[in-house]
């Protein structure tokens, strides 16, 4: 850990408090330790951490026992009968609230030759030429030049261990000026998010009273598209249905069974047909019950700057589905999706034949208000009024000569949805937060479209949980080429030193 | 050729003339030249005769020319500009009318190692143990012993060469005899019917005052799955349609898009559920139009002996399409059948996305009645109605963003159906000659279910043609193991004899 070699100007009058910290200050001790920051960056990314393999878990977890360990922090590897969790606590003098972080350590698998770099663990910085490529250049020149469009591209620079990165530095700097937070701090430290955090909620359950505190600050996933300091309230949960339907046990010549033995993709489509009208809005009864938004909240959710022109002329679609009319207010309700459908061969496989069967993978994206099983309850309701018995099983013989429509029914919820309200405490304590370090209104995003394992934990702790994101949304998160903007990292930077200089009492 | 060592009894009276011949003088005849019957057939089936492969082609081409040529035939190639056919013709004395029978030589392609014997162009003989299997023995026994449901087990043993070993081994029983038809024989061998026979209809249309006939006969095809002696007056056409729709322009994350981007496969889906009630009865306005079915052709469906319950029973399904009421019945109109469908991913490979997009593969078996154009056109305007524009193409993004629904069709038109009526005077006379044959009524089928590479030779040559199947139903056509019982060769001859020895002038 390099030694600062000079006292940065705020600290010459004593009386500073950290808490009084003010943009300027912020941005003063960011750039001090920019350097710092760095290293911290390049050295934790150089660590392969695919949860795959239990060796590289475990050299990643003797690296933060060295550095949280080593900047005081008490550790606790909490047992989840899997890869262990790590806890590690700093208390506050006369600290009265505690916030616990989030961060996780293992990251997505790499298929290395489809990087355009030699080796995802070894950091290499690049610029964007005027062609729109990125090429590499010095790394050295990171150490006398900054470019906040410059990035660093590795392995979980942005997914997670960027933000981790961040939250040391910040540390560091707030030490080295004998400053530090007036709250306790918990960090968790998840070594398997990208396998699922399977293991989570029940060593959750566990180890309830050592996680026990007062807010949650989620250190992960990118900020909003427009790259804007966001904060984020919550994530749709996820569940799944696979619906089988079934017509001759065999499949049959078309040409002398068609019209005759009964289709089971037409049954399939008749099926998934009735469940949406036209427009693409569930059409089954009591779907989107109980979803009611404040005009408080239709006023966040319409401040968000989506470009819902630019969005659509990406995805190139003409319309959008019928249950929001722009982007953040669709994500406020629960989805079913078709995210696969077969039956038998199409192209130049094709065949001839009446299929015995067809298969429709569904998923359905969960919101706060909508109990998975209340959700699953209205569908197979719906199921059985268009006439269907439902099963958990292939039908044998007798069940296909007793009913005339038999579907097999197979169904997971993956977890549930977690949403904190953008009025809570913790919401306020946040927006004052953000706008102290950037002297602006953050984006709020009531709730993301995609879910996140994180939402378990979440619900099992049962306290106030925002994700405070500083990525960069184009980071190629999970995919060959992933990286950091220099600009969001030295904003998360930024950010984290006011999380730990705001006051919470 | 085998000489016959004593004159049959019913030459006795010089004065028997072939066209009286009883059902009797028939079994004798046919018991007389078993052994040269099945000489005949053993030979035949020995050369390999996958289209595929030109030099076995050739083979049989010439084989075929020794044994017509051998027996008096006057011998044309037509050319087809592919594989040609061979035209083998014999005018009888007088003879005043003309009929031409319809043989296919090449057979479907072997995988030998799915057969259960060394070769398939080795005939052997096999017996059902009481244990059901199938066990090959001594060839030698069928030269002294006879049971109908012993085997000879080799390719194109049913489909299509049995029926050619049938016909001349009736020819010579005639000619030993010094008998002969009364009619003009015309005989077409095909030698790609395999292959989809793909260059006959022009051939048709060059050739055809060569193949000019008062009625054509296809020796080809199974029986009535009750295995008694059959005529089959028609077969369906077939025609393909295969629907695209789209959603995203690629894939999207169903969490950030779930209920945002249109979904591709719930378009698809209530586009096809659209087009038939859930009884599987096509709702699109004219799809049935223009079919009656007279009274007497109702008795003709209603006579089939079909085991509806043991067909529903096989096939493990309890209802049927609420097309017709009983197989026949259903079978007499076209058919909409989805014979594939896809969107994305199902099973262990599916993701959470928003499928860009999803595609169907749709048949349409044609009857007579049914103008193939005409059900495309009718389609299409039930397309359209949903709300969907047409394209023959993948849309250009500015078809994207300008129609709200999108959709690529692509159609093919294989062949159309033909049928004969069975109340011409072809279906009397061929019923006569098997009343005279089996001493009772054929099973009569107006039109089977499947299609036939037959269907555009009978079209362009647009005269009475109709199909004296022989062989058992249950020969694994196409398949390893093909295979035709004795019992059926056998009346095979004698159906061959009969038909040689009906009096048409």
């Amino acid at each position: 850990m390099k030694k600062l070699l000079y006292l940065p100007l705020f600290l010459i009058s004593q009386v500073i408090m950290a808490q009084s910290l003010s943009k300027s200050d912020l941005e003063a001790m960011t750039s001090d330790h920019w350097q710092h920051g760095l290293d911290l960056l390049r050295e934790i990314v150089s660590i392969p951490n695919d949860a795959a393999y239990k060796e590289q878990i475990t050299e990643n977890l003797i690296w933060c026992k060295d550095q949280f360990g080593g900047r005081g922090f008490s550790l606790t590897e909490l047992e989840t009968g899997g890869l262990p969790l790590l806890l590690a606590e700093r208390k506050a003098e006369n600290g009265e609230k505690t916030i616990l972080f989030y961060f996780h350590v293992d990251g997505q698998a790499v298929e290395k030759s489809k990087w355009n770099q030699e080796d995802p663990f070894i950091p290499v910085l690049k610029e964007k030429t005027s062609s729109g490529e990125w090429t590499e250049i010095q790394m050295e020149r990171a150490n006398t030049e900054y470019d906040p469009d410059w990035r660093i591209f590795a392995r979980s620079s942005s997914d997670d261990k960027g933000p981790i990165a961040m939250f040391l530095t910040a540390w560091d700097a707030l030490s080295e000026n004998n400053l530090s937070p007036d709250f306790n701090v918990k960090i968790i430290l998840d070594f398997e998010e990208e396998q699922g955090s399977p293991l989570l909620p029940e060593a959750v359950k566990t180890h309830r009273d050592k996680l026990m505190a007062d807010m949650m600050i989620i250190m992960d996933g990118p900020r909003h598209i427009s790259n804007e300091p966001t904060l984020t309230f919550g994530a749709r949960g996820i569940s799944t249905m696979t619906l089988t339907t079934y017509g001759p046990v065999v499949p049959q010549h078309s040409g002398h069974f068609g019209n005759y033995a009964p289709n089971p993709a037409f049954m399939l489509a008749q099926l998934l047909a009735s469940m949406k009208n036209e427009n693409g809005r569930v059409s089954i009864p009591g779907f989107y019950d109980g979803i009611e938004i404040s005009d408080e909240e239709r006023a966040v959710l319409a401040a968000v700057p989506d470009d819902e022109d630019g969005i659509r002329d990406r995805l190139q679609i003409s319309r959008i589905d019928d249950v929001g009319s722009y982007y953040q207010e669709s994500i406020q309700y629960p989805s079913l999706n078709i995210r696969g459908m077969n039956s038998a061969w199409v192209g130049k496989e094709s065949r001839t034949i009446v299929p015995s069967t067809a298969v429709a993978e569904i998923d359905v994206r969960l919101v706060k208000e909508s109990d998975p099983n209340r959700l699953f309850k209205l569908i197979e309701d719906h199921i059985q009024n268009q006439g269907f018995t439902i099963l958990d099983h292939d039908p044998i013989k007798e069940e296909r000569m007793k009913f005339e429509k038999v579907i097999k029914l197979e169904k997971n919820i993956a977890y549930q949805a977690f949403r904190t309200p953008i009025d809570s405490e913790a919401g306020a304590w946040l927006r004052g937060m953000m706008e102290r370090a950037f002297g602006k209104a953050p984006v709020q995003i009531r709730t993301s479209g995609g879910s996140v394992p994180i939402s378990p934990f979440v619900d099992a702790l049962d306290i106030p949980a925002v994700t405070v994101p500083t990525v960069n949304a184009d980071n190629n998160q999970h995919s060959p080429n992933e990286n950091i903007r220099l600009g969001n990292y030295r904003d998360g930077i930024r950010t984290a030193l006011s999380i730990l200089t705001q006051s919470y009492k």
